[in-house]
């Protein structure tokens, strides 16, 4: 680029603690740079952009960057929105109306190939613009980068509120026996395994880990259920929320209500954590709870990881970086160091080899009887959820 | 007390984050104390006492004592157990083999009934022992006291993760419209109350709050989702898990399930939010999710307030000084002082004027629709969160 032109950021998908980090590197590299005029940004994405939702972003202090970075969910709003074949050319029309020439997007598997189709298509249409892909998810199931900003602090709220609830419940044995708890992750069980990060002993939750990437039995799960029981008295239970039966069924999925025309096609399942709490009640008898912590655990800023708040603004400025120096269709990428301590560079792979590939938990992770995650997770993902959790002191 | 006696100190019902806090400040003192030569725990509370379950207690440094205060749940272990007649005369015996002079018991209403009715029968029986209830409880409904120890810490992290899963759904809002977040307390609202403490402005979560201190009408509460729906285009309401309908039954309370035999005895509900996100979609025709964080509430000990903290702390401590000071029968409450800044010093009631009340949220700290709190809620329970909550920036 010769010339001056103008940035565009938007943000896509189910936001994290860290997402605005992201947007304020971006913020603040793009305002550093001299061949960027003007910066805008998407309100909801590209949902709404495509409506006409782009606003010129106020010149912004380095306090108000740093408190924009500690901020929850996504400043500028999100979406989830696919593509369609007519929508390009109204993008194309709204790139060349505020002369936008960087192009920067902030979200996952879908919203990295929506970076990757319009990367494609403004080149085919020869509109000079530069599209770099800044990766985010909670999911952590991002591939060619060792792990996605966000997922470190989901990951640290899910480690920390299941060793506490963990000891509620130990502490609550001779009246609660088995707690279910219900993690994030559709497909991939990342967020699960995450539960036991800071898991000290036999006694601390969790027991057992169930994640997506296996096939769930109920019958097996009960077993394994009553033989801790019968161990410790109390059981805790971390599952991801995409469990699945051999039939390829969600499990606790079965349809419990219609709408009032008598249709279930928007009903709402009970979910497998309220489902396998009363299958353990019905079924041994023993006193059952289920959290579902929800979209708390991907918003919940007050636990937000050092270190991965401190990547996803290295990846934002990064990315701006990038652009101007007019490099297109890439995804910034975090690379792990070699050596003992923990050490992360950035990396840059290509947004095709990114889009919508799903990176799920490998074998080395799991263990061989699919209830529990192995000390490679641990040493993989402890790391990430940063600096500064308590000890949980025990008498003995 | 003329000669030395030993000190036995107890936890019981559901853990707070602070919980422990007041155990150390218990074992802090008493380890100062000359008149105390040894300090006995009970495991799983009175329950675990009635079984034998006593032990000496390990002389604590400084810095033990410290981690401790800042351990999640009741590091003692705790229970629900309500005295039986026969009782009476085991506990009187082991607190006679023990030499116990001194008991503090930290708990909610039923456990000061049970300090209540163990002074009672110990002073009739001629047995010198002192004894003195610590109040804990998240659910803040002891009477004679300003708040409760562990209130503060739980409403610290219903209000963070009310703001930052509103604001989670707001950038989510052309996808996701409703969330129903069910928060603890079956009799009275105060934590569901507390959800509002760090709303900022019209758009920040919760929209709509609803007590179990008011009657339910679903009919009602569709009305004001699909209001507030028209206005913002998303709606995050606020839920107590103990509301009922007007003929006192538990919103969403249907059994789902028999158990093996065909009895619903102990099935579990469904619960409240997960009937009510299916209403919405039924009835809306809106997208609803629903937050159920449980236990973790009442547990997550990152969000623990250093006010809370302190304060717990410093109950503890004055409980040994007036069980050594031969007092006997009473509570420790705290008493704010009048000021603008917020100021607590601790007082002394009689545990049967706190015994087996429930201190419901006043009229005064909800509104007249029934649908949210006043600002006068705010300014009583604002301090009690402690400091460190992070401003939660927009651009505009």
């Amino acid at each position: 680029m010769k010339n001056k032109g103008n940035l565009l950021i938007g943000q896509s998908g189910g936001p994290t603690p860290v997402i605005n980090s992201s947007l304020a590197g971006v913020i603040s590299e793009a305002q550093k740079q001299s061949k960027i005029n003007t910066i805008f940004g998407m309100e909801q994405g590209i949902e709404g952009l495509l409506h006409g939702k782009i606003k010129e972003m106020p010149k912004m202090t380095e306090k108000n960057i740093e408190r924009l970075a500690f901020t929850p969910a996504s400043a500028l709003g999100s979406c989830r929105y696919k593509l369609k074949d007519e929508d390009y050319f109204k993008l194309l029309k709204i790139f060349r109306q505020n002369n936008i020439r960087y192009f920067c997007y902030i979200g996952g598997n879908d919203s990295m190939d929506t970076c990757n189709k319009i990367a494609k298509f403004t080149e085919a249409e020869s509109y000079e613009m530069y599209v770099i892909g800044i990766p985010k998810t909670v999911d952590n199931d991002l591939p060619c980068t060792d792990h996605c900003p966000g997922f470190g602090s989901a990951a640290r709220f899910t480690a920390i509120s299941t060793i506490c609830s963990g000891r509620d419940l130990e502490s609550m044995k001779t009246f609660d026996n088995v707690v279910i708890s219900e993690i994030m992750g559709r497909n991939t069980g990342w967020l699960a395994a995450s539960s036991a990060l800071l898991k000290k002993d036999l006694r601390d939750a969790p027991h057992l880990i169930y994640l997506p990437e296996r096939i769930f039995f109920v019958d097996k799960f009960l077993e394994e259920v009553k033989k801790i029981y019968a161990e410790l008295g109390y059981v805790f239970v971390a599952i991801g929320e995409g469990i699945k039966d051999e039939n390829d069924n969600f499990i606790g999925a079965k349809i419990l209500a219609k709408d009032s025309f008598g249709h279930a096609a928007i009903a709402l399942s009970e979910g497998p954590a309220a489902y396998l709490a009363r299958t353990v009640i019905e079924e041994l008898g023993l006193q059952a709870r289920y959290n579902r912590s929800g979209t708390i655990q991907r918003s919940y800023s007050e636990s937000a990881s050092d270190i991965d708040k401190k990547e996803a603004f290295l990846i934002g400025e990064k990315a701006v970086k990038l652009a101007v120096n007019s490099e297109t269709g890439k995804m910034i990428t975090l690379v792990r160091e070699e050596g003992y301590e923990y050490k992360c560079k950035t990396g840059i792979s290509l947004l095709e080899e990114v889009a919508n590939i799903e990176k799920i938990v490998p074998s080395e992770f799991i263990n061989k009887e699919g209830n529990f995650i192995t000390d490679a997770f641990i040493e993989y993902a402890l790391p990430l959820i940063g600096s500064g959790v308590y000890e949980f002191f025990r008498f003995k």
